[in-house]
């Protein structure tokens, strides 16, 4: 099968996710979704310890094991995708069967980061917004949506989110080949990128 | 007639050019290039004084002419496009016969500082290239295809191109739908691009 590797990148809150919904909603069938974050590594330490792992270096995910999931897609072979599960900070021990499909989108804060997943892909879209927009979207998702603290949002941002975006995740803006600002608010932007997947879509 | 209007702007040496060549090249008859430095104004003053013009101001454009012009073609009626000669640093009396076509690619370093000018482009690119790399081109291209001194190139440069980029040109970054890095380099956002024309010439 000739697969599109479509992958998107961009800080927390820099409008990854609504893109990423938008093209598999209008898609649906021939689009599978690989999130980054699914890979975070299993790790056997005490709850406390999870807590103070910094979830934005790229040691924090098992990147290998999705590389090579990748590439048994574009095989044309059926993967099972670990299960993470975020409010106990640990991979579960479920899977997701993803059949192999016509347009596979990678989404993650670090995709660009790993040579081997930047080699994969076929169109790199770095999603950019605004860092003082991102910092809002992500508190009113965590605190409205995920009951935390305002205070341990701020402290988890200013401790390890906003070094190690500036550190890993800026950088591997360079590799895009479409910078997005303000991602699935920007029509005229999505509209391009889906005129593109109905094109594989109707070629394959 | 429904025709697509896409502004393609960024800063010297970024590659617009290069990117407007390669659409223009690849659908012929059905695109229209109209340029912003076809638009410079005529200036009624010495040579010398001419020379000193700061021509990375908006002030140096008749944009009002150029918007009006946009919408004429936009009504589907032909018109006269100024011929600016560079040697001379003024307009001439010539003009350039623009029939009304599919699709209209509008160029220039300033395109989107202009309020009316935005409001007609369909798709709004702007060409991200690092300036270090901008000032290398922009030296090659006028020392060596236009015969102008290095000395000359680089006293402009500072005096005016670069405060006016950092002033008014990088500003207008935020008002794009894409951001293309490197220009007509950028293989898979050029064939992006193309995709997005094909379809509209083929609709209409």
């Amino acid at each position: 099968m000739n697969t599109l590797f479509i992958g998107i990148a961009g800080g927390t809150g820099s409008g990854k996710t609504t893109l990423t919904d938008h093209l598999y909603s209008h898609f649906g069938d021939d689009i599978s979704v690989v999130h980054h974050d699914s890979y975070y590594k299993r790790q056997d330490c005490s709850y406390e310890e999870r807590c103070r792992t910094n979830y934005d270096h790229p040691d924090a995910f098992d990147t290998d094991r999705m590389v090579a999931d990748l590439q048994a897609l574009k095989r044309g072979e059926t993967i099972q995708c670990p299960v993470y599960d975020f409010t106990i900070h640990n991979r579960t021990d479920e899977t997701v069967t993803v059949t192999p499909t016509k347009v596979v989108i990678v989404e993650g804060i670090l995709i660009f980061q790993n040579a081997a997943l930047r080699e994969l892909l076929d169109i790199k879209i770095f999603v950019e917004t605004d860092a003082d927009v991102r910092i809002l979207r992500r508190i009113l998702r965590d605190v409205e949506q995920r009951g935390r603290s305002l205070e341990s949002v701020v402290r988890q941002y200013l401790a390890t989110v906003k070094p190690m975006h500036e550190q890993f995740v800026e950088p591997t803006r360079k590799y895009a080949d479409l910078i997005v600002l303000e991602g699935g608010h920007n029509l005229v932007a999505l509209d391009m990128i889906m005129q593109r997947i109905a094109g594989h879509i109707a070629q394959v």
